[in-house]
């Protein structure tokens, strides 16, 4: 097991009714924020009203900057610091998905540097500082509301870039399962092949030594993931099935699963940061498509994990790991078609002819990301593989 | 799922060589520290000759309180308590197991209370501040470094008493596994025993709703622990086989295991501080006499949970619940046998005539901790079953 330092300073408030103490959480931070949200779904679902309540309550100050995109796009953090910095805001509130608090994240740390923002991005600047960030997590899915990460897409160059940075941990992050009641049904599903995947991008990547900790919590939370998804596909507003998959999702992607693993890696991300990029469809809905493919790539090198993966998850074990593995891939790649998320380029309309040229792009994201063990040949038979 | 809070303040620094980083690391805090310790196996391990050196290189000063004892004792707490006060130290370095860091703990909020520090552990005041305290772990099982938690013995009244706290998180702790080489067999058995306690205490008395996260992560530290225990009492210098348990035994008693569990409670260790308070017997040893005793007692009320937990991690499944959950129990109890951890009074030479006062002494810590549906009969049984 390799050396790992684990510390999530983020304190998580859980439950319902959680939304309305915002107000006496931030008064620490001071009293004037930028109050970042996405295209209106709070609105719709009263998310907004409880928020706008409790600071007015708590007598804070507020600045909004509504309008962040499902892929965030550098444009738009430059509007926010652009906002924030004249505004004078002292602290940002998240209110949203992912998108909205990685988003607040770069508007967090641009705002205590003088460059471009996209120099953390591209690994040409590294955070030193940044304004403290709180969270109300509405979509389950990226964990970013408990961990250090952010991702944002560059229009201009067409790049998808993220990475981890301690000082972008929130401060503190709300999460109220009723808030995640009215989220469709493709983006529950998307959600979940999120969770799933940052679950287990370090199970299937790292050196094969013996994890059991680590292997067995990426077992449970996939498992768990997957029962959570599909009762509240039937019930969207079934309040343990909504904690749970919330929950899950947090801890999928908080450094829980991945401490001490040598060799983990995040390929999966690294191929949908590439579609999402290019054609800006839905980040889970772009894991779904490269997962399979990705899986039945790798399985031949591999085959053992992903037997144990098969009878860990599907119960799908037996004599002979190479069928189990291939059961296995084939009892996901069917699952993901069952709640609704693409599996293939034609299910997306993406077009077989880009692949030369995001494959360029993979690589080079693997290039800054270091992970190093995929050719062009590679890369291009994976892209083949989702046709 | 029940409303919670989950917040984690400890920065874990995991991996072998990092004991001598602790210098460097306890600067932020202070120029003299207390360094807390028990009866000198930190001397002969070397652990001690590597704090001591980065300690002078960082030009830390430090006094000394060692002989902590493995069920520490409020005479101790006091001394270090004075001792600390002299000296005007400015935080407090805990070198050793759960006793040593819960001592520590009891000493930094001592020193910031003008009372009696027992006032906190038997619930007439309240912790609202303390010394910061940075650890140094030689004894996984406890998980009093990652948690707010602290258990302390009184000897004039022979009370063990434990509560938590969120001014008690470490700061700091440094996991070496290669400094748990050293454990001799029957305190590696107790350590797991404790561990495995820790993570189910939850499982079994939860209202029985729908907790997959939480179940399965106990599961899956439960068969963790017991692998990697058998592991190193074959080998007690494997790498991964110590990593593993030790990190287990953290994750086992932060709160992950226990978060949103509604009517969760800790019978086991109320049973356990009992009789750690009259016989001075090591904490896991208690437990292993305890846990058989109180599961059979308590199996035919809750027999479901009892059967899922010999399917899930014994894999003893079947059509009849009531007979799964009793192989469980009794395999739990075999392995606690076969690891060499008392599961009688007889082995551990407890008397049976002592059950009346016993019992007397449990129901005072369950009205302590709020544990209200145990009558003088049940204890008095669970306790005859120990016999």
């Amino acid at each position: 097991m390799k050396s790992f330092e684990f510390h999530i300073p983020t304190k998580i408030v859980f439950g319902e009714d959680k939304i309305s103490l915002i107000g006496s959480y931030a008064q620490k931070y001071g009293k004037k924020l930028l109050l970042v949200y996405g295209k209106g779904s709070i609105k719709k679902n009263g998310v907004y009203d409880k928020v706008v309540k409790s600071l007015n309550d708590a007598r804070i100050n507020f600045i909004e900057h509504p309008g962040v995109k499902s892929n965030p796009v550098l444009s738009h953090v430059n509007e926010g610091i652009k906002l924030a910095r004249k505004e004078k805001v002292e602290f940002i509130l998240a209110v949203g998905g992912g998108s909205v608090i990685d988003e607040s994240k770069a508007i967090a740390a641009g705002l205590c540097y003088d460059g471009d923002v996209w120099d953390f991005y591209n690994g040409t600047a590294k955070i030193k500082k940044a304004l403290p960030v709180l969270t109300i997590l509405t979509i389950p899915a990226a964990g970013s509301e408990m961990n250090g990460g952010t991702v944002l897409s560059n229009e201009q160059t067409r790049q998808k870039f993220g990475f981890i940075n301690g000082h972008l941990f929130p401060k503190l992050s709300i999460l109220d399962p009723t808030s995640t009641y009215t989220i469709p049904p493709d983006y529950t599903a998307y959600s979940a092949v999120d969770a799933i995947a940052h679950a287990a991008e370090g199970y299937f990547t790292h050196d094969n030594n013996w994890y059991p900790v680590q292997d067995k919590i990426v077992e449970a939370l996939v498992k768990t993931i997957m029962e959570s998804t599909e009762i509240i596909l039937k019930k969207p507003d079934d309040y343990y099935g909504r904690a749970t998959a919330m929950w899950a999702a947090s801890l999928a992607w908080n450094g829980l699963t991945t401490c001490g693993l040598e060799g983990a890696s995040v390929p999966n991300h690294m191929f949908a940061h590439v579609l999402g990029a290019f054609y800006d469809i839905a980040h889970g809905a772009a894991l779904s498509i490269i997962i399979p493919a990705w899986m039945k790539y790798k399985c031949k090198d591999n085959t053992e994990r992903f037997a144990a993966f098969s009878e860990n998850v599907f119960g799908l074990g037996g004599p002979n790991p190479g069928k189990s593995a291939i059961e296995g891939i084939e009892a996901l790649e069917s699952w993901f078609k069952k709640i609704g998320s693409p599996v293939s380029f034609e299910d997306s309309g993406i077009p077989e002819g880009d692949i030369e040229e995001m494959s360029s792009s993979v690589l080079e994201l693997a290039d800054l990301w270091g992970i190093k063990e995929y050719s062009k040949d590679d890369v291009k038979d994976i892209l083949l593989l989702c046709i």
